[in-house]
């Protein structure tokens, strides 16, 4: 319609190579994920390479999911603070695993101000090395431990293949920096805030998550242990949904976080660092989603409650219209979150598939004999069943139990989608057929080393997602080297 | 003690050139400024240019303040939304005035993944061009309208002087930008943002701010009106806390930001942005903080309480420890803020200094003749004033009560300060001689030119702060041209 609308089409092709090139299938879920994600207006994408514009709706869903999180966070201790956008490039060289693993994603600012700088500045790709900097400074002694920092940000990553939420150049999430005096207390608060996400996750954001360790291949770079929870998307796939990083001592030798210990000994602190990100919006819509497009657990969405009305005559406008309203007022004094869809220039039957591409998880019908009822019409959004005839007089015990239901099935639909998903295997034979019929989680032994996991990888696109931890040992042989091992991983094709 | 620590000392120097080359009463204030954010842990000194690290307890009092502002822009109907850091360096330059007022303060990406960008891009000042793009793809139709969009979001000004929170190179702040079928409805949205802002401060914030607009010298680079709200500081100094400007239609032709009106026409649309940042937290430290430290409103102090036991003995300590518990355990229930400090390596007097500085409201002192007699010692900050004896069974309304009176106590106190230190003067003879004895507020008649604002402010530093909406019209004479005139301003030095 304008020059600029035109313009900024033209670049979105350019500038979104997105990352679609599967085939069949895969290519079918892909544009699914895109439409549905651009047509109930998640996001948009931006006129700058790889990054997205986060619109109302999807910014509501990640404020629900971030909230939910903050208070966790807070709750187990941790304090949120700032810090700076912009690094030293020298800072981000003093752990060698670190910059070579951030290296090539690197946004650099060399001018301000109309001056070149003396030194680059890299726009963060995460703060490890700011932050460690800082903590160096607070940190002299064991009273000053544990250190627990918590920061909500945005990080740029120059990726080369981008997808809406999923993988962006610019992203928002939540980085945890923390300095401990032990081994043991680090280790342990690694595994309580992989807990923590778990608990997002499972809780509020109903998908169940597999929590485990990673592969040295597919570590943190600079991290001693990365711990990760990990999500069956609706087409088989995984997606890290979070990691948890026990640090060691790497960071704190680097930027010489030092302290007196109680003995009086000067010590290096103990660190983690853990983080989950507006990819997580994007998993509600992956995990959940159908071909009507997004399927919200009621904890998190935006609108939980979602009011049609239905007339004919004015007369009958008049009279439906003041029943909606009076429901509205009913529902909001209870918390509910919930709006009335009064727009006069769009049917009902618009109405029902915008909401439903919406994934509002109940939707209220209400019609003149309804009215004269005085009953409702709801409609759920995860079984698309209808119920009729509800009695205004119970509505909100009604809604607020079935919104409790609705999060239950969604959390039970998925479980058993993975559990239904997920495949044992004893040889890479048996793993190449069962990939190609399709994606799946495939359990199975593994005793083979960071080469091999490439390799598999190459022949197939699978990686290991996990070495989950409640996977006892249990005797076998790795499915590649056929070496005797007790270990058992997932392997799965991710996001 | 670290290597890293020293350096950073070395360098905390040389990057934070701050604005302190005021002489005698000026620069003490300045560096009591300094010394109370460093010591009351609310910011440090980042390793990079003009940047500071907001600790912990600095965050929480900015979260405090964000989420009451969050709430207000939620109840007027706006909604939050993201969109990306990095700008293409041809939107900067799409308004002209706009990349005139910018283009001196600007960080520049040059390079990406280990290449060189074929365009660079700009890190945000401020979002108008990157926003306005993506609203010329979304308005098509008065219906699309009015769009209502705020951010939450930090930005990038290459300042060169800066000063913790009131000034730095970057800093968090929110941004609403809307757009509207009329040029009356877009003036209302000014407005009715800038009256959110003066509630924020005053209900909130216990600051009194005047209310008005600013002359054309002090706008907004590509403002038609910008309105403001400023506050004294209890060096007589002025802080413009926040802005709202009307924009008129000057982004939406630089952006062709078109819609169909309800006659049928394409119109243009007309369009407000306003924004405040962490430089509130500044304004509530030079605002309300004396020669102990810092004085918070009990509504935004992260801590309203603190519990401070004194005894001696190891069985003192077990009775005291107790009861402390006991009341931090009642006074949580009731969603009173509340810390127990319980540290037992500082003496109760040590205790006593710190959270002075750190301005919580109140302190309750718990000694062993208190558990006996079941009553408690209250120290109230603002006033010093300590209250003995109170009984147990009446402490939550007691505190309750307190809590309400300091908040008002605090607000009155900087109003009548303002009313004492707001001078009416004639003549520029006058304005001089009163300028030359302190920091005041200067009402006088004017009529003057931007040249005549910018003598002005060469020869004594002080510039017109807005012109106040309260002021009626009334005859009178311009101070420095003697021209007649009706319009009085608020001259003022300023941070």
């Amino acid at each position: 319609m304008t020059t600029q609308g035109s313009a900024s089409t033209v670049n979105d092709a350019e500038l979104h190579s997105e990352d679609l090139e599967e085939k069949g299938l895969d290519a079918e879920k892909a544009r699914w994920y895109t439409d549905t994600v651009i047509n109930a207006e998640l996001a948009d994408y931006a006129p700058v390479k790889g990054c997205m514009v986060i619109r109302p709706y999807g910014y509501a869903l990640w404020e629900n999911i971030r909230n939910a999180l903050d208070e966790m966070i807070k709750e187990t201790g941790h304090q949120n603070a700032y810090f700076p956008l912009l690094i030293p490039e020298s800072f981000l060289k003093k752990e060698a695993q670190h910059v070579e693993g951030f290296a090539p994603e690197l946004a650099v600012v060399t001018h301000g101000g109309n001056k070149k700088l003396d030194e680059p500045l890299i726009v963060r790709p995460t703060s490890e090395t700011i932050i460690n900097h800082m903590f160096a400074k607070w940190v002299q002694s064991w009273r000053d431990l544990p250190l627990l920092i918590n920061q909500w940000a945005n990080v740029v990553r120059w990726e080369m293949r981008t997808r809406l939420f999923l993988r962006t150049t610019e992203f928002l999430w939540q980085e945890g920096h923390t300095a401990h005096a032990t081994e043991v207390e680090a280790e342990e608060e690694a595994k309580k805030m992989l807990e923590c996400y778990r608990k997002l996750a499972e809780d509020w954001m109903a998908l169940p998550v597999l929590t485990g360790e990673k592969t040295e291949r597919e570590r943190f770079a600079g991290a001693v242990r990365t711990y990760c929870i990990e999500a069956m998307m609706r087409d088989g796939k995984a997606l890290q949904a979070g990691t948890s990083h026990f640090l060691g001592q790497n960071f704190a030798r680097a930027f010489d976080i030092k302290f007196q210990s109680q003995a009086g000994e000067l010590e290096y602190a103990w660190q983690t660092s853990w983080g989950v990100s507006t990819r997580l919006v994007g998993a509600v819509v992956l995990g959940h989603g159908d071909e009507k497009g997004l399927v919200l657990p009621p904890r998190i969405a935006p609108i939980q409650v979602v009011i049609v009305p239905i007339y004919k005559t004015d007369e009958e406008k008049a009279l439906v219209v003041a029943r909606c309203e009076e429901i509205k007022a009913l529902l909001a004094a209870e918390k509910i979150r919930v709006e009335f869809d009064n727009r006069d220039n769009y049917t009902p039957g618009y109405k029902f598939n915008h909401w439903e591409l919406r994934g509002v998880p109940l939707r209220l019908n209400i019609g003149p004999r309804d009215v004269a009822n005085n009953v409702v019409e709801i409609a759920r959004r995860d079984t698309m069943e209808k119920i009729r005839g509800v009695a205004q007089g119970g509505l909100v015990n009604e809604i607020s139990g079935l919104l409790v239901a609705i999060q239950k099935n969604i959390f039970d639909k998925a479980l058993a989608f993975r559990q239904t998903n997920t495949v044992k295997v004893s040889t890479y034979d048996e793993f190449k057929k069962v990939l190609e019929k399709g994606n799946v989680f495939i359990e199975t032994h593994w005793d083979g080393s960071s080469d091999d996991e490439g390799k598999v990888k190459e022949e197939t696109k699978a990686t290991i997602r996990a070495v989950p931890f409640n996977f006892e040992p249990v005797e076998g042989k790795c499915m590649l080297t056929g070496r005797p091992t007790t270990r058992r991983v997932i392997f799965a094709r991710s996001y």
